[in-house]
């Protein structure tokens, strides 16, 4: 990298806070304190809301009510009550969308509702370098039906390689490395010319980068709870299914909370109406509760005001690096431009691994992902400009004194 | 029925009672006050522990070392140590078992890779009256790969239809609406010997009822963990896999969670070593750690212990109604035989949907299952012999007076 002139004092970034119109968001978050949490694409910080929320769950509803809570606090509605919440952050009907299992299940079940969509044609379409969960499902999926073929191959060559074979074209909209955006509107515009579906893990993206699922005409997507939605560790993920489909797309998980009339237990599977069947078990409760306070943080917020800030403390942070760290062997990894990137900076070291783990041991957290990549979460609803400048700083102490090559870092293969 | 003279005061009920060893074990569970609570089979109650565990995990887990719990609170080996806890209660080995997703996805990956070790059988051999979900899991599944016949039949027939063509033969091993017990080592004995796989649904009596896995050679189990095992509304499932098949059994749905080195990020699923690759996304971990919570309420317990109890609280129940009811128009639909009966006594009645609703205003849960069933669990770890003699009081009261004829109890249609 080039090093120009530090452009950015710390009264600077200091005057960002005080002038950002977003900032009293982060009360509404546990931050820990000290600590630069640059992770919330991992696991987002706990809302203030939830810890009550679940405690009421436990005493009252089920530790009193019992089973009667399922009519009386309306458990049985709660996937879809979620669902709505999370249809207003991507651009769908709260009829679209239903919280249910996890992002791998329900991505099974798109794909499997859109090959039957397209009998005629057996290719799902993805890129390489997919969130690797997703690519495993579609794997999973082609192992058992037969004949189907994954095709996944490098990103740019996707929107081309888009034929009349391709049943479904599958892809994550913000990357987990780079950060890229794929253009919704125009992949899902290109399918559908050859007469493909689309399927969009908006994962990565929902809560932080605008999602405009129906004015992209997408027909199908899932997500995850805890990233940038904070619904807490391994929160319940979401499907959504542009309505236009819910007489055709059928779920593969014939799960009794998918059918028509779950309490008449018949022998019989019977699909629900629109996104109702694609339910499938009883869902996980405490986690779906803790997913549904958390989603209140998001009251009265809109997502391009937080996106706009999330760009702007990406190109803070590449500001930085670029004048502080110019001299060091860290490779942006990400777009510069701020609007070809997702709500994460990251960035390539051969030692990317023992950097994190060093930034760890000084309270800067972050994550690695293999085989080179250093990525840092922006979360818009409860960073600080502040916390970009203060956890550059310690990337330059890493960097600069070559912190990461202390033998503690050399822990490769554990969780980061 | 007939009415035989009665045989229990509420002296001889309270000193059942107060003779009875496993009576301790209430205080492990905050059973509400004045309920008679006869529905542990479809939520159990609130144990102990598990609020503190749930804040704990909340506050200091979640909150403040969010993403580094993965690591440093051992998240990720969670849903095998639950598994573990489980596996005492079922006659497992601690690696066979493993905690994750709902019941019903879970049958789903057993079925799938029961099919796939069966290439050359065609037929999932079950009972007509087994619990609907998994009937539809079968069906749907059916539906996907094409060419899979699901064979759904009365319970006397199934030894003898099991022939050539079963792949496997799929049962719960209580009926969640007469209670009755299946063999399992004689249904697994035949199977084998027919070449056929077993899978056994322990929802209705995993944590109450006597299971032994291994010593009946059973292949697969999966079961619930909020009915019996308190795990709390929506509690992860788990799953159960012989040791002799860990090479062979393939679950379909690929989730990163199941891979080999989920954490390499790599292109391609590779299979986890023995039950890992069951797993598949990430754990709805609130809900997983409330489950591992409750399971402490089992230490130093022995299920045999448990069931004596069961049977025995069963049999004052049926003696009772003989007594107090024999002239009412209920029938009793679970065997008179303890030992030919789950943890459960259940009556039918072409009211019994406005009994059960009846009931529940008085404070006596128990619960309806269509068409013609009032169902009662009997969960040995937290309930009392005078609950049971209460119960069948209120039960009285309401038939005697035709209190279910209150048009406030035709309310069909609503959970129960």
């Amino acid at each position: 990298m080039n090093a120009p002139a530090s452009r950015w004092t710390r009264a600077d970034i200091a005057r960002l806070d005080h002038e950002d119109r977003l900032a009293h968001l982060r009360a509404r978050f546990l931050v820990p304190e000290g600590v630069v949490y640059l992770d919330g694409n991992s696991l987002g910080c706990l809302p203030a809301g939830v810890e009550e929320r679940i405690q009421r769950l436990m005493r009252e509803e089920w530790g009193n009510d019992l089973i009667k809570s399922w009519n009386i606090h309306d458990w049985i509605d709660l996937p879809r009550r979620v669902g709505a919440k999370i249809a207003r952050l991507i651009g769908a009907e709260d009829n679209e969308v239903v919280a249910a299992d996890s992002t791998s299940v329900n991505l099974y079940k798109l794909l499997a509702a859109a090959l039957k969509m397209r009998p005629d044609r057996r290719v799902i379409l993805t890129e390489a370098d997919n969130f690797p969960t997703d690519n495993y499902m579609m794997q999973g999926l082609s192992a058992l039906v037969g004949g189907v073929e994954v095709r996944a191959i490098a990103r740019d060559a996707i929107t081309d390689a888009i034929d009349e074979n391709v049943a479904v074209v599958s892809l994550t909209h913000v990357n987990y490395r780079t950060g890229q955006i794929y253009d919704m509107a125009g992949v899902t515009d290109a399918a559908h010319r050859a007469g493909a579906l689309t399927i969009w893990d908006l994962s990565h993206s929902a809560g932080a980068v605008p999602v405009y699922l129906n004015e992209a005409a997408a027909d199908f997507a899932v997500g995850c709870g805890y990233k940038f939605l904070n619904g807490g560790p391994g929160a319940p993920a979401y499907v959504f299914v542009a309505s236009r489909h819910f007489d055709e797309a059928i779920s593969p998980l014939w799960g009794w909370l998918g059918h028509a009339k779950p309490f008449d237990f018949s022998g019989d599977y019977a699909p629900g109406d629109g996104i109702d069947r694609f339910q499938c078990g009883t869902p996980a409760l405490l986690s779906l509760v803790a997913l549904d306070a958390a989603l209140d943080a998001f009251d009265g917020v809109e997502i391009p005001a937080l996106y706009g800030k999330a760009q702007r403390l990406g190109d803070l942070f590449l500001d930085l690096v670029d004048s502080e760290l110019g001299n060091s062997d860290l490779e942006i990894a990400c777009p510069r431009k701020a609007d070809e990137r997702g709500s994460q900076v990251s960035f390539t070291h051969p030692n990317a691994f023992e950097i994190v783990q060093a930034l760890i041991d000084r309270d800067m957290i972050g994550d690695y992902r293999a085989p080179d990549i250093a990525r840092f979460g922006l979360t818009p609803i409860y960073l600080r400009y502040s916390d970009i400048g203060r956890g550059v700083e310690l990337l330059k102490d890493v960097m600069d004194q070559e912190a990461w090559r202390d033998p503690r870092y050399q822990t490769r293969g554990k969780v980061t």
